[in-house]
């Protein structure tokens, strides 16, 4: 840009990464200019945003709402067109679900960095992406604190000498129930994390622990590495962010306070580190105490589920994934239980005749194939408890 | 080297680090040639050394020794003439006091990486130090742990956004004494440390935590860092060997089991990262739990003596270690409490008239007053408890 300003496209401006990102931004207009904003349906933030950001280029997903956007400086433009646009340097992709796949691929595609917080993107389609990265001038910088933590740890290291990547879970809201108890667990108590705001969905992945199994997949892809390097290690204060093991033994951490701000900053403004506005500063004398432990996967099938289907990999892991998102809704909704989720993924799981090396149609044909399958089978009256088939464990 | 090995130097052989670090070349044979040995007193091991590795330099600090070492193939050198030989790529400083002063400087004007585990070179001449790798083409690459858990946290990362470094204590044997009762602790209840095997000096200091203070100004030459922006945080495992705090609120973190071949080996093989034999691997889930306090300056004068020392700069840090080296002695001699080692130094401290910047004689001529002054401090019979004029705290 003439202005020697860093140009920034946001998609998903509207959602919890995407207004934490702007609040980051807010303190560093010295360095960036926000080019894009893409949002979904929330005109009335996304107006707000419009009107403070003054972007060039804007995209919201339903047309009908474009009236409702006072955007005169701005000109409406698909996501393929914000994210390959020559002044947008930084991509930010903090869509959720699948709506983030096209806009990464063509964002590698024009060889821009693309800061990645829709880990689906990965889940979904981690072998096209990797793809992309290696054949082009596109990078991809994580935007997860875990996978921050270890693209941090990263730095410097020469990579034949990485042994292990380590992401840590905080357990979610439910690390101290028994299997009982999961068992009758509300969406409400279920949408309470006990150290990380974020989005609906991702809590309850969370409180699963398919989250972590998602993230484990993400690292496989971000990372480029064998699932059977990827360990979790269960720290419920959420300061130790993740590590990474070294072929000699030595182990290398990246911790902090739990704000995502840090880490969407760190994707955005690499390799510098700035000042990050209104933060507080880690403290581990007064925190005292961190606790670390193995994860128990008899007690969350998600997780196990999750880590299976990576390595099946082929439509799996997006099969696992859209399942996963429609038992979450149903639940969500009130219309199965918490430990119907495992148990919704699994029959999908089992239903799929999976293909090995999919191309983009054939991974959005197994997610929607799996949405169908695991809203039929959400609804169907088999689901009475005791009577199900029990999840493998 | 024509055989393509890299040449290593090892100075004090014989001592904890030396033999551990001969021990890690036991198993790089194939990537490390020991060119040169030299030890201090303990000839039986020294003459076995030279059998095993075949260097082809060798010294020891008494001529008279020389007849008792079987040296056929080897050729009796100065220490200067060892860590200046064109053979060698790397020489590891690990003699204890003031005799690794010399050759760091020498093989640093040579343009050597010098792998340093003698912590005196630092706190006596830091600022020479200093100047000497500015000057020209040599490294310095730290071996304690603490310091290599802060080098490797800062490999690919940018000077300009360091914040802090802080540095981990075990709070050694004594860690949960009060006050009253470390007036009575015997010689050999110092010498036990509750997590690290090393010498006997060092052991005592870090009952006392001087040896924090003298790892801060270690780590204030080692990364060209004021002494204000490093901290002392206690973590009595001994597993977070230290960490970095950047800019962004970011906190980096190098961990492990407690093994000094970890970072023995890391300054001899950087970058690369080799396995280390027979290592055990950093479990921190059947571990876990770590611990993290501030530390008491109240309870352990020695550590705040140090920072003191540091922050005068000049003569003072060389005088500290002086004092308190004397002061170590005389304790396990008998001749004087484990309390009475403050006061000692702080007598001297406060008995002695600083230079600014000091040259390499001036630092040798404080050294050897302050050794001096130390030791007739410590014979006086003013040492009786009670009587004493109580420890600044």
């Amino acid at each position: 840009m003439a202005d020697n300003l860093t140009g920034v496209a946001i998609l998903g401006s509207t959602g919890s990464v995407g207004t934490q990102a702007l609040d980051v931004l807010s303190g560093l207009r010295h360095r960036f200019r926000v080019v894009g904003l893409a949002a979904g349906r929330n005109v009335e933030l996304f107006d707000q945003q419009v009107r403070q950001w003054r972007p060039s280029l804007i995209s919201c997903s339903e047309p009908a709402d474009r009236s409702r956007i006072q955007s005169d400086a701005a000109e409406w433009a698909s996501l393929e067109e914000i994210v390959t646009h020559p002044d947008v340097d930084v991509v930010l992709i903090a869509t959720t679900g699948k709506a983030g796949l096209g806009p990464t691929l063509s964002a590698l595609g024009s060889g821009k960095a693309v800061a990645l917080a829709n880990k689906e993107v990965l889940v979904m389609a981690g072998q096209l992406i990797r793809a992309a990265v290696d054949a082009g001038s596109g990078s991809l910088r994580p935007v997860d604190s875990e996978h921050s933590a270890i693209w941090q740890c990263l730095w410097g290291e020469l990579p034949e000498y990485v042994s292990r990547l380590i992401l840590t879970a905080s357990g979610g809201a439910f690390r101290d129930r028994t299997v009982e108890e999961l068992a009758g667990v509300t969406p409400s108590e279920a949408l309470h994390h006990p150290t990380w705001s974020m989005g609906r969905k991702i809590t309850v992945d969370s409180a699963t622990l398919l989250n972590k199994g998602m993230e484990m997949i993400e690292a496989r892809w971000l990372f480029d590495i064998p699932l059977d390097r990827i360990d979790v290690l269960m720290h419920r204060e959420s300061i130790v962010h993740s590590l990474v093991q070294f072929a000699d033994g030595s182990v290398k951490a990246q911790l902090g306070v739990p704000d995502m701000r840090l880490p969407i900053q760190c994707s955005l403004t690499y390799p510098d580190r700035l000042p990050v506005q209104r933060s507080q500063t880690l403290d581990l004398g007064a925190i005292g105490t961190l606790h670390f432990a193995e994860p128990n996967f008899d007690r969350l099938p998600c997780l196990r589920l999750a880590i299976d289907a990576g390595k099946r990999g082929g439509t799996y892991p997006a099969v696992m994934a859209a399942a996963d998102e429609t038992a979450v809704e149903q639940f969500l909704d009130g219309r199965i239980g918490f430990m119907d989720i495992p148990r919704v993924i699994e029959a999908t799981l089992n239903a799929h005749n999976g293909t090995a090396s999919p191309d983009l149609p054939a991974i959005l044909d197994a997610d929607r194939w799996a949405r169908d399958y695991a809203l039929a089978t959400s609804a169907s009256s088999q689901w009475s408890g005791a009577a199900l088939p029990a999840t493998a464990s």
